[in-house]
């Protein structure tokens, strides 16, 4: 199975930044840690701070990948395009967060994308980043 | 490891309810394929239309089990008292639930009970399960 | 045709409380007058202050009884967990109350029920019970 | 008894217009079953798509009419001057509509006659009107 | 000076309506006394309950008549129609009201033709509509 | 091609009016250029100030046109009755504005009849009025 | 009759601050003509740009005066302490305002006295304190 | 003077959970200590996490008891329900809170039952209890 | 134990002012009752009906007492200022109000001082006062 | 004339995307009819996914076109950016929507850019764009 | 040049009170030490408790001084008579805050002052008030 | 001390746009003169017009400059992206805005990102940046 996932923007900081609400791992690291727990899938990533960018990259992958893992982070509060664009692809989108999301400001508790997406993962630190590929694993497996 | 699933109101009718929502296979079926995943945990099963035996079981629990699985089905967007009854126990809860609510009607998007559990899985169906008993092992591992 | 009555929390103190809203007459003896009036039918009485309770009643019913006539009281209000167990049933349920709730306090003008329901009657004292169940009859004759 | 029926916007085309909504029965056709339904009571009927001539009509049947069985249809959402007219004349008024208001859009949750009207019957089709019928009936008996 | 006084709708039951509102002396009348006390004055009158005539009213004094006292009563919180009207005339237009407006429920507190008015006069029975032709006169002189 | 051009509360008064918001031309000398620009078409053309007989209007012309171009004033921000009647007919509605609505009070930003219409125009002048006709005939021809 | 006139914070700059507003002229000159206008009355003034002091000197005037003629200017839209000193006093309050607060920004539409006072005038520069007076002179020949 | 305590959801848990906010004792401790303050009392408790069982209790106690210090905790917030019992009774019910509920999430500011009781005691850790029999020694006293 | 009793603005009227909210005695006459029930406190009280001295009191008390029991009337739902008055000083401050405030108006719900007090008491008459000086007797105690 | 055709995210996929919404033609295709039905005009082309792109283009061109036909697409709902890069443009810009945005979900009912824009047109499929260019047609000749 | 510094409520025990919010410094040193960075300006000072005090001030001093530095405090938040009082007068009025209002509880987010001011600087502790008096200066050179 | 000056969308056409706002200045010109009002300083300048290279921006200068004068613009209002970029660097930005905010449309009196900023400056033309350096330089001397 080819995945891919997508960072929205600010998490090429992970690591670096807020570590209490973060963690300290940069996800380079973590990445290498999942594709040696999922070893026959192809795990492709891509990240970008730029909302269109991430766009183009959903677009391009409906037909090279069969999931998308997608954390848009801060666009996914403010993202109509993001959420227009998941729902003009075939291919399933996971949402996935670092931290629950609930136990922050009031407006990280609304997200655009969610309607766009089969499902949606939070509060489990990178660990959100596994669940979503496991559930990708089981649409997969029920089609 | 022991866990305790919880059900709320009207998920006893799971299989024969709703089924373009919440599918054709009622919980007990699904506990055994459960169970089977999970061959070394010890998985409980509770359910209840009664806000306030929930919170008896969440109380009780907080001795006997590791974790909770908890899908609060209507209580979620309207139950202080669940919100605090998980606050109150010591032992991690996660939030599941079988559709993805943000597809539904607007007063389905709020949870009052998120920010008082480690983390939200919505949206896979009967799998939403599994993750999160997969979400609890590694929180047990890391400690 | 076999009819349930539910009727919702303190409701079981009618006749003896805030006489000028709900009417001087009890409960149990106004059934007795409905049984009169309609004298082919089986009525039958649940009532109960716990919400939950009233769903296991909602669900049991489903296979012995044609139809519904619920006065939710307070719980018309606040109860999600009430509207998904009329969904989750087949039999028609008519929403009645005794007041006119549009002329009480606003948050009463809000019923978190009514969608799940055929159709609502408020404002007729009593009364609404007669009308609910002759609205019950004619959608029975008109299958 | 001599009761007023009164229709507003659109109900003339009643039988012709949006039939999943409305069903495919011509008002005036049912008019003559629910004669034949109260032979002993005079049924007068005055349908309008001008809010003013419902409010003429309103203050004309004070003097000349027991009750009435008003659908106000759109207006019911928008009109202050109907409600200050049915506060403004002494009989009776049942406020009915077809269909089951709290399953359509939002705006139509929301009714601002109901205050002024003695009760409200929605979401059984034409048999509303009979319904209403039936309530008055039972308001001049209690007299 | 010509003055045109309009009144909206339910005006017309001026005297026989809801007396502890309104007051009991009919609008005939007391037009009556205001020509007494403005000797000099052409005070005519019209009153409808069709939002629309009021609007034709409106548009056709604007070569007849120098000023307007208008109680819009309930078309006060609804019809931009009429704002607009107002606005696309250039003789001055008084909004009056019998009753304090504030005093009764919250919708009557927001009016949408003040915006159009010279000024809003509130709350002294039927000595409103003296006083609105007691500004008109100054608004004259002052010219 | 056969079409109804409908105008609304004011609109009567186009030329006199508010000249900077609306122009200087009346409707009446616009309309014949219109009739210019299509030579094939019949033109017709209603105003009212009331809001039913614009109803009334669409009500009739359902039969004898082939489509209408709606400027409904002031009412396009509070009748649900004219929305609910161009919803019953079946032949295609054109809702047109004179200025850009989104540069005026925030009130006339939002339309109630907008999504029973098959589309917007507004901001153009008059040529809001000419467009609709293309828009139609295109409508017509994709037929 | 002895009537106090009472104007709030900043009216003591009328005259000289914000003419397009507020006119040109300042009040006590003002005061004179109004003295002349009603030879037979005592006419009392007070101004205050502090709260409390307004609030001490309607309680100062119960027993001396018969009637107020009060601008709160500022404190009219945010002081519940002024609404309550009115509400404890027997006396007629009216209130009044220079300019239509109508045209002016949204949060001074909101009056938070009105509802305490007899009635409101707003919107005919300094004539709105003779249509006080004239209207508190009514009051007085009608007790 | 008799007296019921009741104590709603998770206030079982008193001495066990969130120390910070609730202090570290348990109830039946505290309880021993009012005894013993107000010794010619009977002071009966009760706690329950069941909203219907409260309603249920409420309803018994009114011909047993003189006075009720209730502790909603949760319900407090949510419970249209408790609210119509404590109306439904005629003894008096005073709200009693450990915490400052200002202090806390913004949902736990606002109480549905505040309006039904006598007053309300906020904010004194458990001596709110003390001071709620306080409060109903004195209302006794003055009867 | 010195306290001091503040009371905000028309609370100099009490006893002579709306006598069914307030009861009909004056407060220094309560005063009298109040310091026979705590012979051993110096009890000072201060009134104003001016916000910024309200302020310059609880400033200039925080050295001579040691508790405050303030019943800041209107200015308990509009100063923003004496809620950072009482936060700015160290001695514990008690908010308490005579009539129960959540059966009046909605704005008087809103309390913008109370997340700065230790707690609150409402409803009980001048016993409110009584109550207050008990609880900041206990705060004492418990130092 | 030369005009720029403008259109945002996720419009690159048109034809290929949600049909039932946006049609299945790709845009170029039609784009190629555009230049057929005005063969006099300079049509140019410009679509981007990055809201900063699609300013940058509207800098640009304020220089090398006398017209922009704008599909902002999703950034429509989103961007203060584009509405001040609008203003900031001394040419005409036309807001145009291929579906008709208020039959789709409440967000979309709200334009940020509108306000900039000459006027809009929305819901005539592709042929909206042929209306926006007609539109600008007649701007440049009424100059 | 001439310019007056005022502080609003509370600012009086700078430098006592919430020193982790307001720092440590008492204003009066600190302006001694402004006076020593701008030597060639005459620097004034006033600060009060009460809104109506503070308003006077700004009315005084637009003959005397040539700018105001406003920190409100408090009033900031809730004074539309202290915004009239700064549109009223002719000197340029610069408001300050020590805290970045943004980081603190929303109703800090909004002043109703800003509108009637130049600017607005917050968030620089002590130093905003030297940076109010730099931005003075500028506006003055630039006259 | 090392600075950079960062610009958001449209500020580019500074100069050359709505002078009315923003002045007729373009910003490189007025570089030059900050640069020679602080001859000690390097101050570095960025402009996009796309939001995710501003957040490479911030996160790129974090090791090569002492300090951030932002002025957002539009993204100000809309973007949670760049408040989580100024979130995740450790040196202090400054928000500064060229009009003041507070006169202009209510969106934009709301910014996302000044909870971020050490504090804002806003309304003193282009002045407002130099006086953005000026209290870096503050913060930077009291390190």
């Amino acid at each position: 199975m080819t995945i891919l996932i997508i960072n929205g923007p600010n998490l090429n900081l992970l690591g670096s930044r807020e570590k209490t609400i973060y963690g300290a791992q940069c996800f380079e690291e973590y990445l290498e840690e999942l594709k040696q727990i999922f070893p026959d899938f192809t795990l492709d990533y891509f990240q970008s701070n730029i909302e269109g960018e991430i766009i183009n990259k959903i677009h391009e992958c409906r037909l090279s990948h069969e999931g998308i893992v997608l954390n848009a982070a801060a666009y996914t509060h403010t993202s109509v395009a993001i959420r227009d664009a998941i729902s003009a692809v075939d291919i399933p989108v996971i949402e996935v967060h670092i931290s629950n999301v609930h136990k922050r400001e009031p407006f990280r508790h609304v997200s655009l994308i969610s309607v766009s997406c089969v499902g949606v993962i939070a509060g489990f630190g990178l660990d959100s980043y596994r669940l979503g590929i496991e559930a990708l694993t089981k649409l997969n497996n029920s089609k």
